[in-house]
């Protein structure tokens, strides 16, 4: 990835918006501007982004042994245990007016930085960063198709080896074997949720065995170099009897027409609305309980956010999910969805995975 | 574990603080606090603690499904999507002077809650969650001591099955397998690092066959009801030569000296500089590149941390890592570190495996 590209292009933003400094906390947003996948923790690390000039990854002494310097987009500053972190910024930003922060930035760095930074605003920089991820490149979509098509073959094979008489907790591990297995490098989540667990949109699979007449949620993704698989489909083991077979058609339905209102242009309220709207129609607007989609690439959950009042305008390289869902109380739940991008002149589904309802064993 | 008696704790200590409230993101804090085991996300979770009263846990709706409601220590408010949370953290905190947050609290959060509570001062709390989280209480050093023996378990099969030939990513292999057959819910982390590889504290296991003569720093853990393991031996796959022998002498008499520091009243700064002062003595100071332990609990590296110039006095039920290494840069590292836990009137060791130096195959 061309992380100095970058890099160059939210100091471009930066300068546009009139920010001095970006500091960008352990995130996707680290990993989308140098490679790094350092997490939150004890020790602090961070890229520090001026408007112009080079960036510094300030980075714990004891990690810089395993770090890809040629690929880092700036210097790279440690610092040993003991010393303050939080100092090695401030002397940088001495002069820093208006210093924006990823979101992820954590309290016991930020409020420091305020009392130590007086004549600075700290503002969260969404605005800086959000648009660049939002719109995937060529790489990007390339990776994230890899890992729809990857999850695809996952469920054909999950069809295929039949439901019937195992446990939630079983199925997810069989479907996380094949999640590595059909070419993602790591499994990223893994939702099982038969009968009445289907109402719970994130069920933690557990020891239920399916049984015939159950409806069973599936819902699972993996990663390829960072980039997120995440598709739902439901499953019939056996008739599951007119009223699921009612409820599963109008989500059906709903994600189709979610799908097809997606073009550049629109706003991704506008998608969510007329997603929502095919499922009050048909009679269910009782049983929704969530938006509709979100983004995806290195999170799983990333803008833009598919909700009600959501003013984001779709733009090509956009990639989200259109996934209804019902959930009717201690009963069963039905969600379908797909990832989708938008294309100059309407949208691909990196899905492909059949949605007619599926009967199996 | 018993969330209600905690949080009770947590609010005598805010109202001895003067703390009106603490707003705990997801963490461990919050795990502690009430079970929850949310990850910072798109969507808001948090706990909202008033000095006196009962604490709210706010939850996105499409979770509450899922929760143990009997487990949760205080309502439950929840919020469905297009919905705005800081505006419910908002209502209730409108009398607010002082308000705490946890460390980890994000950005997003915490600047727009500053803005909309022109009235408060937003803290980081520390002071209020880290002395009770410190202390482990007798079921807390349980599941602590249960997975440290089954390290030790790891340790011995792991010496069994031999190294040589093997690469560190198969080595790493073996031991995240070992690690839940000897009774661990999961696997924390695992490093295997060979040759110069050991050099890297945190190094991540790659395609390097480990070869007779090598030295290989194994450190790995997992956890028991989320409480965590941590143990790391350095072996000789075959004779590693005089050199490295008396580095791995100087660093296992270092740890000892360490681990004889322990006991109520001392400082944590100070049982760091005992061990690292045995390095030092020893004439490897120049191969030293951080602080020698860490606590351990329900996260991997939490309070207290053992590092020079740290105040904190040791008392009865801190538990921590006491893990001096050497990194001899483009030659070999050794690391030797054991989980202890203070007692009313010294140290016990969690981990019991052997520290002399093991020559495997």
């Amino acid at each position: 990835m061309d992380y100095r590209g970058r890099v160059a292009r939210v100091q471009e933003r930066m300068r546009a918006q009139g920010l001095d400094w970006l500091l960008v906390a352990p995130s996707a947003d680290l990993t989308y501007l140098t490679g790094l996948e350092a997490r939150h923790g004890d020790r602090l690390t961070a890229l520090l982004v001026p408007a112009t000039g080079e960036a510094t990854a300030l980075v714990p002494l004891l990690e810089a042994g395993t770090l890809d310097r040629e690929a880092l987009p700036g210097a790279l500053l440690t610092w040993p245990d003991g010393a303050d972190p939080i100092a090695l910024i401030v002397d940088r930003l001495s002069n820093a007016h208006e210093v924006g922060v990823t979101e992820s930035f954590w309290a016991r760095d930020l409020l420091p930085l305020q009392e130590r930074l007086p004549s600075a605003r700290l503002t969260v920089a969404t605005s800086a960063l959000r648009p660049l991820r939002e719109r995937k490149d060529e790489a990007e979509l390339d990776l994230l198709r890899r890992a729809a098509h990857a999850a695809d073959r996952v469920f054909e094979r999950i069809c295929a080896a039949g439901l019937e008489g195992h446990s939630e907790a079983e199925v997810a591990n069989l479907l996380r074997a094949m999640i590595v297995e059909e070419g993602h490098d790591a499994v990223a989540f893994c939702i099982v949720a038969a009968g009445p667990h289907g109402t719970r949109p994130h069920h933690d699979p557990g020891e239920r065995r399916i049984a015939r007449g159950d409806l069973v949620v599936l819902d699972y993704g993996g990663s390829i170099d960072g980039y997120n698989s995440d598709i739902t489909r439901t499953l019939a083991v056996g008739d599951p009897g007119p009223e699921a077979r009612a409820v599963y058609e109008a989500v059906r339905a709903a994600q189709e027409t979610g799908v097809r209102a997606v073009r550049p242009g629109v706003l991704t309220g506008a998608v969510d609305v007329a997603t929502r709207t095919a499922l009050e129609s048909a009679g269910y607007g009782a049983y929704v309980v969530h938006r509709t989609g979100h983004g995806l690439g290195l999170e799983l959950h990333e803008a833009p956010y598919l909700v009600a009042g959501d003013q984001t305008e779709l733009q090509p390289g956009m990639v989200f999910s259109v996934e209804p869902g019902l959930y009717l109380q201690g009963r069963f739940g039905v969600r379908i969805e797909d990832i989708v991008a938008v294309t100059p002149d309407g949208v691909e589904r990196l899905n492909q995975s059949d949605r007619a309802l599926r009967i199996v064993e």
